[in-house]
């Protein structure tokens, strides 16, 4: 038996480590020729996040092939909509597709609540089954999307550059913007606690689209939601990472989580000026694995470096791309662990 | 006839007015009656684009039907990527669609420089012609495409949310991309100068995918780039608008322009700190004009007051969503109009 790795929650619990964890955003997914023969076989990545047997096979493909610190639960942010009574399709090449959308009152009444156990139960067997399965080897992580974000898909119905369609409600109806986050908040609190019930050791809260929102917005529409579920959200150390949002570090450093997730567009020293307190996650910017091993090697070092002892949980600075190597994927994981020597 | 209105060359020159400028990115077309009676005779978005008169008659809607105080021609910054030699449609509803891209050295070969009056007549016919219609009533601005992001639309062949495609050419084949670069770059100097010679007073130069590049791709890949464009360019004061680059701001200050337009996300406060010897262009949230008069105008006041008195041009933080009413773009032109009593 391996020695448990616990290096993600002794910094997230605010210890000195020997070297940083690593891990990546969709770690699990994409890159492995592995996980693409098992992808192959099925109708669609929804079969995949609907099978508890597969999602566990994927989330715990990185931990052996890639030796990452931590795994995370394969499965999608939008399964919460769905839970709430909006379901969509994930269209190859396209992205998510919602028949319906939100846009008014009516629209709002058809939702009802979310009961993990019985709305999402195949997500709740995947992480019994992958917590179990891993055996202590390294900590689960859980996730869920910003009730920003949930909005924003549920708004528009698919992906948008500028999200104007979801700003616009936030604009013009913003009873109904706050009812419907208020709810998108309520449901994501069950489910992430319901997360930690069935095995999350560690959990992320993806706000992607926080970019889109002036600060003027994010304080009153995102940073409230976003504290009520740091404070709900009980039994694991919780990541928020905002996406394009680092103007409002300062904000997000208001929040009771134990760390931040930093997007490759900030300048490091920036964040921890912003943020000094939170153990910061990140943020190589992924396209640095198109480079060659001695380039990863170097940003990663410069990476490193920047960050400071302590406090940091390596990462890229968003999701990895499906056509990077992943050699030079291990050359990142490989230069974060032989930082401990 | 009523008095030249040049109060954006004013400003541009550094000299102090009553109030500032205020123009809309985007404001010619998108959002009026009258333009999209035009366009709805029109084959498509390029037919309108290639036809002087047409083009010419769009440019100045804004000026009459919304009291802007400068026109911006109505064209397209991929009309340099045809001009060199990669056609493109714009399909409704999905965007740019290029049947040829660029991933090789072989691809590089088969484009050729510009000549702007021979393969952009239909520009320089529609900007000769609206400088005269004009007559003066207020500068007319040019522009045309950042190198990098040019070459984005060139390499993905359409448009992408990570722009990784480019990301990885920049990584994997920095020869190429470096010789891909300069050759935009040598057509968009031309490009813009013969844009003033055809009558445009005023230039921007849009780097609108500036914020998918690290501080260290855009110190190697665009800064070097941006800066030529601002010496090689003449005889009109030049506005470079990177969006989503703010982080960059410190380093956008060394180029050697009149202004920098700013984004809605980046805090004027710290624009202006680090930019501080340019005016700046910007920023109001467009999605501030899904809002009532009173949110419009107050919104207006608080950017108004945040840039201070001198030094700034009053404009959107990016262009206008097509489902604006006009009216709420009126309140916000007539508050910075209001500004100078």
């Amino acid at each position: 038996m391996t020695t448990p790795n616990d290096l993600l929650l002794q910094v997230l619990a605010g210890k000195e480590t020997p070297r940083p964890p690593v891990w990546l955003m969709r770690q699990a997914g994409r890159i492995l020729p592995e996980y693409r023969a098992v992808r192959s076989r099925l109708s669609g990545f929804k079969e995949l996040v609907e099978t508890p047997e597969l999602a566990c096979e994927v989330t715990i493909q990185p931990v052996d092939l890639l030796g990452v610190d931590a795994a995370i639960l394969f499965s999608d942010i939008l399964v919460i909509p769905e839970a709430m009574g909006l379901p969509y399709q994930l269209i190859e090449k396209v992205g998510p597709r919602f028949e319906e959308t939100i846009s008014c009152k009516a629209d709002l009444d058809r939702l009802h609540p979310v009961e993990p156990e019985e709305h999402l139960r195949y997500v709740m067997d995947a992480m019994r089954m992958t917590r179990a399965e891993l055996d202590g080897r390294v900590p689960l992580i859980g996730f869920a999307g910003a009730p920003w974000t949930i909005f924003c898909y549920m708004v528009e119905g698919g992906g948008s550059k500028e999200w104007s369609k979801a700003r616009r409600m936030l604009r013009s109806e913003p009873v109904l913007a706050e009812e419907l986050l208020d709810r998108i908040t309520e449901a994501t609190i069950l489910y992430l606690n319901a997360q930690v019930a069935a095995g999350a050791q560690v959990l992320q809260l993806f706000d992607s689209w926080a970019g889109a929102l002036s600060a003027e917005l994010f304080e009153r529409y995102s940073m409230p939601r976003l504290k009520r579920i740091c404070e709900e959200v009980k039994g694991a150390p919780l990541i928020v990472f905002a996406k394009g949002a680092s103007w409002q570090l300062d904000r997000l450093a208001q929040l009771p989580c134990a760390a931040l997730g930093i997007d490759w567009h900030t300048p490091i020293s920036e964040a921890r000026k912003r943020a000094p307190r939170h153990v910061l996650q990140g943020n190589l910017d992924p396209s640095v694995l198109y480079g060659t091993e001695a380039e990863v090697r170097a940003a990663t070092q410069r990476m490193l470096s920047d960050f400071g002892r302590g406090g940091h949980v390596a990462n890229l600075g968003h999701g990895v791309y499906p056509d990077i190597n992943p050699d030079r994927v291990r050359d990142f994981i490989d230069e974060v662990k032989r930082s401990g020597h």
